[in-house]
């Protein structure tokens, strides 16, 4: 067995019982969360998905509030993951910044956790109600914007990209229109409006390489 | 006194003090349900924000729903007048157009109704949990995606946009960069992401001209 599997395999084995039951509450209740809502999930709700009682998710968490941001931080995990995924083996900005589109596009119609995406989500109903929720989503889209801006700036270094090209208008650009188009195509419960999109964010991408 | 504010002063002395009641329980309502959510919004919520009591409510609505469904109309209806407005003496299909990216930055920071854009807002709660609000935000949004393609139909027919527009492309594309934009200016409580839409699209829709 290869070291990395060996060890792959030894990090499962090795969780303990108390650790799966915490991961099985966040998994259902991110799932939940992301689709209802803070405000539209009650510990009623996690008790019946988790099939656990109340006893047991207090074990685990101190509140509902605790849940939601775990649950929360489960997601971007499990979405960073993806992404971590896709990056491997490309090298150029170009093709680095086309799968953080490809990434996002899953998020319309077959999400890592059930309900489209979380920080779309989150940030919708928190930013006037649940400040410890949006400051969650605040720093996870921070994470993205971040990347977007890095992974331009060393494209424009290496001369892959235009000098004019902004690397924050960039940003914001790639995830307005990605987390919009999310927004569009679950509404319709249709690919249609994200897969406009995807044509034209990939001209868009393609469009900031310099003239060789 | 012209005869425009003869009619209007008339309009608004002749509504009974039923329909001033429920204008008012609307307009809270509206306002309410567009901050917190569907799910966030109670009754007793609703009872505190208009002074009223349940009976009170409950003589002009038949439930929350039925509340719900009205206000996000109110919204809808308030969000056309603005736009109506801005739209006035605006004959060119670019300039149309701006109009409508104008009025859509405004939720971002000063919207009709307190919260944001009430379509994104009842699009990312309803999704996945409430068919009748769904479907308000569905006609709401194709209302909207219909205007962008009719325009720009029209300036292709013109000859003012080159004939290669797509107009169904150009409505998801304004529609849901604006969406994202507005989602992450209110996300941070900042103009800086909008603003950057704002430029970006207003390039976007210069670009749209037929080459003269």
């Amino acid at each position: 067995m290869p070291p990395s599997q060996h060890s792959a395999f030894s990090e499962t084995a090795q969780l303990s019982k108390a650790e799966k039951t915490r991961l099985h509450i966040l998994e259902q209740a991110a799932a939940l969360f992301n689709q209802r809502g803070y405000a539209g999930t009650s510990i009623a709700d996690i008790m019946a998905a988790t099939g656990l009682k109340k006893g047991g998710l207090y074990n685990h968490f101190e509140s509902k509030e605790d849940i939601a941001l775990q649950a929360f931080d489960f997601a971007i995990a499990k979405l960073q993951r993806n992404f971590a995924k896709g990056l491997v083996g490309q090298q150029s900005a170009v093709e680095r910044l086309r799968v953080f589109v490809t990434v996002f596009e899953r998020h319309a119609q077959d999400p890592p956790v059930p309900g489209g995406c979380p920080i779309l989500n989150t940030a919708v109903e928190s930013d006037d109600t649940h400040p410890a929720l949006r400051l969650r989503a605040q720093q996870a889209l921070e994470t993205w914007h971040h990347w977007v801006r890095k992974t331009v700036q060393r494209g424009i270094d290496k001369r892959e990209l235009r000098a004019s090209v902004d690397p924050e208008a960039v940003a914001t650009l790639l995830i307005s229109t990605l987390e919009g188009g999310i927004m569009m195509s679950r509404l319709y419960g249709s690919d249609r409006y994200m897969n406009q999109v995807m044509v034209y964010l990939s001209d868009y991408v393609e469009g900031l390489r310099s003239q060789k």
